[in-house]
This record gives C-alpha cells, structure tokens and sequence, in this order.
C-alpha cells in the first residue's frame, strides 16, 4: 500500500456503525469510515477498508449509529398563527361547525399567513424547522397553501427559499396553491382558472417552486379540476404530487399517476388498481401517520398491497397547524410502525430514501453511497430499529450537513 | 412605598405569564414575577404589583409561558438493556409466543438488568434521564421491578438514588418487587412471601424507597397477593401505588384504595364502583396513554366518571423497555387529549399538580405558589394548551430547578 496514491478528504468520520440505506434497505456496514470532499461522500466502506487518504480533519464518533439525514418530504412548515386554540376548544367540547362558524380551520390559517410579514413567517416556521433538524432533518420540503393569491402564494415560497439561505438544510418548495378555497372566490372551476392563468404561470416564470401539489378530496378539489391543474404544472415543466384518497376514493392518485406523479399523500382509500397505477408510473406513497393520529382516521393505507405491488412508502410529518401539529420526523416513523405497522427498517426507508425519491432527488439524497450528498446523522443508538422504538428523546449525537456538523443556524 | 423593607431574593423571575397550575387550573397571572429564595417561592403574582426586593439575581424571560416543572410520576427508567430487537422482530412478524420462547418480554429485562453493573445502569438510565429533563421534567418517580430478588431491587433502588445526586431532578423512588416472577419461583405465593418477609423490610430498614407498588393482573400477582404485600408495605410505614386493571378488571383498584393507595395506575377496566373507592380514599388516576399507544388497547378508561367523582388524573411516560419507550412527558400530555379525550388543561394537571399527589408531594410540588419549591419551566409558547398540541419539538426555553437554571449534569 506505500507507493498508492492517497484519496484527499475535507473530512474522515469513524467509529460508528452505518445502516447505509441503500435500495431501500438498511444495508449495514459495520465499523464504518465515510470520506467527504466537497460536500460529497467519496468513500464508504469497512474502516478496515480504508486505502491511504489525507484529511483535513478526522472525526471519531465513539459508537453509535450513522443513517443518511432525515428527509421530510411533506410538510406546511410555514404558516401563521397556530390553532392549539381550536385544539383546546375541541377538546372543551366545542364543535367543528361553531369553531367554523367563528372563522376557524383552515380560513384562519389563511387569514393569519396572509396577516403576517414574511419576516413573521421566517421566525415562526424557524422555531419548527429547530425541532425538526435537532431530530435529525436535513431536507425538507415546505408547501405554500395558505396564501391562495398570487401574492400571497409567492411570499410563502420566498420564506421557504430565505428558511434554506438561513439554516444548514436543503428545502423543496412546493406550490400547493390548490389547497382550499380563498374567501375571494365562490366557484371552484373559477379559482381553477386563475391558479392556471396567472398563478402557476408566475410561479414557474420566476423559479420559485420545485414541484406543484393539489388537494383532491370532496371538501377541497375533484379529480377532473386537478387533473386541469396538472396539465397546466406539465405544461410548465414542474412534477407534481397529489393529496388524494385521505377521506374518500375519488380517483385522484390513478389521475396523479398518468402524470408521472412524484408522490400520492395519504392515500388511506387507495385500491389495489391505484397501488397498480402508482408502481407503474414511479409515484412514491407518502403515509403521514401524524394526520391519521391527531384526526382518529380508522382507515389504515393498504400496506400489503404497496408492498406486493413494490411502490416505495415514504414517511413525513405532514406539519400543519391543523390535522398534524408535528414537530418530529422520528415520531412518526415510531407512528408509521404502531398505526401502520411498517417495519423499523421501511420506517428508516421511508424517512431517508424513500423520501428523496418522494421529491425527485433519490439519485442524490437518502442514502450513503458514494457520490452522493454527505448529509447524515450520528444517533445515540446501539442498532438502527431504536429509531423507531423510542416514542420521542433526544437521540443524535452528531448532525452532519454537506459533510460539515452543524448545531443551529449557519454561522 | 418608600420605608417599605424589602423582601429579599436569590433570583426573581420576569417577563413571562404563568400557569400556576393551583387547584388543577390554570390560574393564569399574565405579566408574572416569582420571587425565589432557597429554592422556594417567596413571592408570585403580578409583575406591577412587585413589593420592593433585594435579588441577587434578576432574570427577564423575554416572553413564553411559564408552568410547574413537569413531574413524570410513574417511571421504569431503570433498566439493563432495551427491547428495539423485539419491537423489530413482532413487526416483521414474529409471533409474541416465539419471542417469549427465545427468553423475551419482561424476562430479558430482568436478565439485562441483573447482568448489568450499577454504573452501566446509571449510565443508560441517564441518557433517557436526560431526554425527559429536556422536555421540561423536573421530578421524576422511578420504580425498581427488573431485580426480582432482594440484590437486583436493591440495586435498581440504589441507581435512582444516585440519579438524583448526578442531576438537577427530584428522584421518587418505588419498589415494585411484585412485577413479574423471577426465574428462581415458581409458586407466586411463595414469591410474594420472600417479598414480606425478606425484601420489604429490608428495603424499608435502609429507607431506600418512598413507596411500594404491584402489579396485580392475570399475568401478574393477583388482588389477594398483592393485598397480602400491601399489609406488609403498610406495617413498615410505606405508601402504595397499583399497577391495575389494565387488561381486565380483579378488583385491584378497590382494594387498593382500602389501603389509601397514592394511586391507581392504567385502569382501563375500572368501573363506578371502583372510581367512587379513589375518590373517597383521595387515590389519584394516574393514565399512561404511551402504553395504550403502544399496546393498541382499545378500552380508554372512564374520564367522565373520573370527572364526575372528581379523582384527580395524573399522566405519565410509563418509560419502560417493553410497553412504553417513551422519552417525553409532553408527547404523552398530547396522547391523553387525543386518545382519552381529555383536555390540555387537564392534561397539564395531569403533569403538574395531580402527578405530584400522585407522588405524596401534593404539598410542596406541582404548582407554582408561595411556599412551594422554585421548580419550573418556561417554554417557547404563546398559550399553554400548546403543550399538549405540539407532537414533538423542543419548546422549553428555561428549565429552573430549586430556583436555579440547569441545562444538563449537575456542575
Ligand atoms: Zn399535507
Ligand atoms: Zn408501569
């Protein structure tokens, strides 16, 4: 080995076992070394391994567990107010129709996103996103839907672009200006229209959203109006995901699914020619644990089937200030296993791979293999299916972001 | 104002409004001052009604609410080893029979535990200590119940002493002998006799716990067994506690409340009857939504009738290796509106003033009044039902301890 030519490192991390992830499966590599340059792991492997490198700084881990960053791959990170009000009234027995009636729900999160300044907004989803890096994040994607006006739509997607420039986290940015209905219009057809003709137009003109996302259920969106939505996101260039299938079958994951959908959310209802449908177009299934537990849904998504038919399930908080006030992507990934009854390692899967493949980034993210992004996690754990044991804690001893550790915000 | 002589302090704290939490409500003061000296309240109200003061120090919280720390009253934080691989096993299929076959469940608990030295204990009991002392827990109880023999629950004792003296918490500690058979026995009634005759009174001569609870279930000691032990508890001068009715209904309530137990804990199954014995005996209901979780029970227990007969309920983690690897009590505060119905006010009580009657501290603990000890929290919320909405995140700002800021270890 003395005359090889040395690999050059930014940095070398040691001592810790890696669950690498890798094709979705836990593919362990045990007292493992990971070689970073620019950002990027350039080796990986048993530490025995290693051929002849310099480094500019060696990192020993003293035990533990190395999994990619987490990825959480759907969420309405940033919104004004909050509705731990409604919450409490809920549970003093005041019904969905009086706290409707007094301007609740998702109207009042409308009214106080659009309220609020982008700088209130940055500050508020900033306190969120802490909690959901110091559990390990290190991407997330963050919809817009409460603006619901071109303005109002393009200063949710600004706070997500500031909220990257701001943290040492990668953000997707997805436009879901198809949420519900604003106050200003009465027909949906007609609020349709505008998000097609003016909205999208703008958003894609201007760069501001990674991928475009609709709400498809009986209180929100029907089928053929997505469907009239999407064709306007394809014509644009931008991927889209659907909520569909939460609370009733309309058909909106099949619909997704013939355009190449990255994802469908939720997706309780799907059957078995949606779950067909979606491993033949490439759509990720997103399950969000979190919305099924705040709402007591009793409707399970059909595991079985998604893994018959091979479609990789990705996990997300779904953080809302509604249906899934959730601050912990490891939560749900314990929740994914209790209510759903995944397993640890598809839990894993679904937080980290999955994910990225939820957000079109699967060749760069979500995994330890080499030329991807070094973004992984050092967890205070002795084997990799803790992560879904314990029900909350403090597990990670080391967050590392573009191969460098990270506490809280850049420097 | 002038000629008034002023109160004097170690350290007043401002700038937050308070739950005090007196009585089991909020009992809010907006605007707050607390005035602590060793370690105790001295001074709490309005902040503009301040007297004049000496402090030596001076602390503005900038904003938050401030509650009682939290008290987490029902703990087997103590504990060798941990069931992630079970956990991972029963989701990949393998059957409850086959992992008790392999020495599983409760059994391997009991064999970790009695494997693992008194420093390897503290060391694993510490890092989920410390889990819970970030999520805003101040107090926490601690049972014995892996030992099983008078060695192993003198040990597990000894451990939770010896937390106490390493960090910034009060320590209750609870001998739980009779919670599962040991190897060694066979016959539960000659088990429960080595438990009368030879571990209590020893246990109570060294004065190595603040009380003694059972587990009295099917699977467990029976409600004559366990009353046999309590008899035995009550003659050495040691309060009860219950583990009861969780899967079925033995009269394990009842007849704990005959002895003033300090409380019942789980009781799913209790019935009128049973709820009217707490409230007459003063036992509180301490609820464990974390094991109902994990478990996927289905009986909730009866919150109206406890409402109606006015038993106090408490909540708590039950952390432990096997039904609840919960490491937030906040989580669990979450789980007891959604799952049980109960509201965030309650469930902050719950935490706070029930936990701490719940411990026999009712007196000194649980809400922030004069003459009460400094313990408190001030979290990162702009109303306290926020505690039990978040799912997850970190939300405490300040966590004060005996009048004094504690991050981690004690100095
Ligand atoms: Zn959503
Ligand atoms: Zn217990």
């Amino acid at each position: 080995m003395t005359n090889e030519t040395p690999i050059m490192l930014d940095s070398l991390w040691r001592g810790a076992h890696v669950a690498t992830m890798k094709n979705g499966h836990y593919s362990v590599i045990e007292n493992a070394a990971i070689g970073v340059l620019d950002g990027r792991i350039v080796w990986i492997g048993d530490a025995s391994n290693l051929p002849t490198y310099q480094t500019q700084k060696e990192h020993d881990l003293g035990g533990g567990w190395i999994t990619p960053g987490l990825i959480d791959c759907h969420t309405h990170l940033v919104f004004g107010g909050n509705r731990a009000g409604e919450f409490e009234q809920r549970l003093n027995g005041v019904s969905y129709q009086d706290i409707a009636k007094q301007g609740g729900g998702i109207a009042s999160s409308v009214k106080a996103t659009r309220d609020a300044s982008e700088a209130e907004l940055i500050a508020s989803a900033s306190r969120r996103l802490k909690s959901l890096m110091a559990d390990g994040v290190t991407t997330i994607e963050i919809k817009s839907g409460y603006g619901l006006s071109l303005d109002g739509e393009l200063k949710m997607l600004c706070v997500a672009t500031e909220l990257e420039n701001q943290f040492p986290v990668t953000v997707k940015r997805t436009c879901l200006a198809a949420h519900a209905m604003p106050p200003e219009f009465d027909d949906k057809d007609a609020y349709i229209d505008f998000l097609c003709d003016t909205v999208l137009p703008k958003v894609a003109a201007l760069g501001m959203a990674d991928a475009v996302d609709a709400f498809c259920e009986g209180i929100a969106f029907s089928t053929e109006q997505v469907e009239r939505y999407f064709q306007t996101a394809k014509s644009l260039g931008l991927p889209v995901k659907i909520h569909a299938e939460q609370l009733s079958s309309l058909g909106g994951t099949r619909m997704a699914a013939s355009f190449k959908a990255l994802s469908a959310d939720h997706i309780e209802f799907i059957e078995e020619e949606d779950v067909k449908a979606m491993a033949e177009s490439g759509t990720v299934a997103v399950l969000l644990p979190g919305a099924f537990f705040t709402l007591k849904e009793t409707q399970r998504p059909p595991i079985a089937l998604l893994r018959q038919y091979g479609v990789p399930m990705a996990i997300a908080t779904d953080a809302n200030p509604g249906t899934s006030p959730a601050l912990s992507l490891r939560l749900m990934m314990n929740m994914s296993c209790t209510l759903f009854g995944l397993t640890p390692e598809e839990a894993l899967a679904g937080a980290t791979i999955h994910a990225a493949k939820a957000l079109g980034m699967g060749d760069t993210h979500g995994s330890l293999e080499v030329g991807k992004t070094a973004d992984f996690v050092c967890w205070d754990v002795e084997s990799p299916g803790e992560l879904s044991y314990w029900l909350g804690g403090n597990l990670v001893k080391h967050r590392v972001y573009h191969g460098e550790e990270h506490q809280g915000e850049k420097a």
